[in-house]
């Protein structure tokens, strides 16, 4: 059985931002599945997906905190400069993170840990609305 | 075929370990694919999966040593540090490393480099045991 | 549908380079599928994969600038240092950006972004050719 679904995230501000209640919602075939796995991919390369803590909002403050300083926007050797100072960074930190997320479905929904939640890192400062393709497979 | 296993892992100290042997040694179905997947999921975000070098223990004393600098523990922008100063790093170091891998499957045996070994993550103090969803699919 | 292909990259320098192209055309099968997915995999421990902007080489020169400043040569704490001064970054490196990707299959194609192109991350002065294994399948 397979799915192949598009979901739009509307836009959001820069900083790491919970979708995980969004994804669940566009699939309703999930509870269908015994067994499988869900991809999600982005198709942007200036923001981000991935997995990490679903309870403290301080953790994706702090994400944000972190990447800001360890990919910083005045660095004096970025080159590709053009369409603004978190342009780059906003690239660099897409790889850092990846662009897919596989996740395990178990009796009709993701097997994730309890305090797992799904990420979108939005990278830019005004990064627009977000388009995932969500690829669905199992028995 | 798809087969999904649980997998506890003992507790581990802080770092870098090899666990190709033990996955492995889960997955007796592995044997019956000629080609196929295996997804290894870890449902924790202080601990993740990542694929390096399995011959000299250096790489992975290293690997600590980068990712310790890297992400530092006393950083003065933490905000989320009521679980210890070693959590929000950890959750840092767990997207930055990921949550899962996902490995190709040929004649019943994972289609790895002679040099890639799959490592845990641990990244907490004191982590506890560590669960993982495995998932094998294929013909 | 399931197909299992090695694909040999050419020796390259140390840097990041697109392979969209090469990748596409060692698969003719991708053009069989409806929906489905398709994942690669590098055989190494000091070269990597990730996606990225395709268009500006400048984006390329910027992720070495970056990556070479995060994971220096000459950091102390290196111990595995007797393969070259660029063999342990190279590890790290490695690892930041993931062995794998796992890419949407959609009517004959790489259901990718418009800016998204797959990169080899070569992470040795002098890594010689690289090896993927790449995996297709659905429907």
């Amino acid at each position: 059985m397979w799915t192949s679904r598009d979901l739009e995230l509307d836009p959001r501000p820069r900083g790491f931002h919970l979708i995980t209640r969004e994804v669940v919602g566009a699939l309703p075939e999930l509870r269908e599945l015994a067994t499988g796995l869900l991809h999600l991919h982005i198709l942007h390369t200036s923001a981000s997906l991935t997995l990490n803590e679903n309870a403290s909002p301080d953790v994706r403050t702090d994400f944000e905190s972190w990447f800001g300083r360890a990919v910083p926007e005045d660095a004096p050797y970025w080159r590709h400069t053009l369409e603004g100072a978190d342009d780059m960074p906003a690239h660099v930190k897409a790889s850092l993170l990846g662009s897919s997320l596989t996740l395990p479905v178990r009796n009709g929904g993701l097997a994730l840990g309890t305090w797992q939640g799904i990420y979108l890192g939005e990278h830019r400062d005004r990064g627009g609305p977000r388009s995932l393709v969500l690829t669905l497979w199992g028995e």
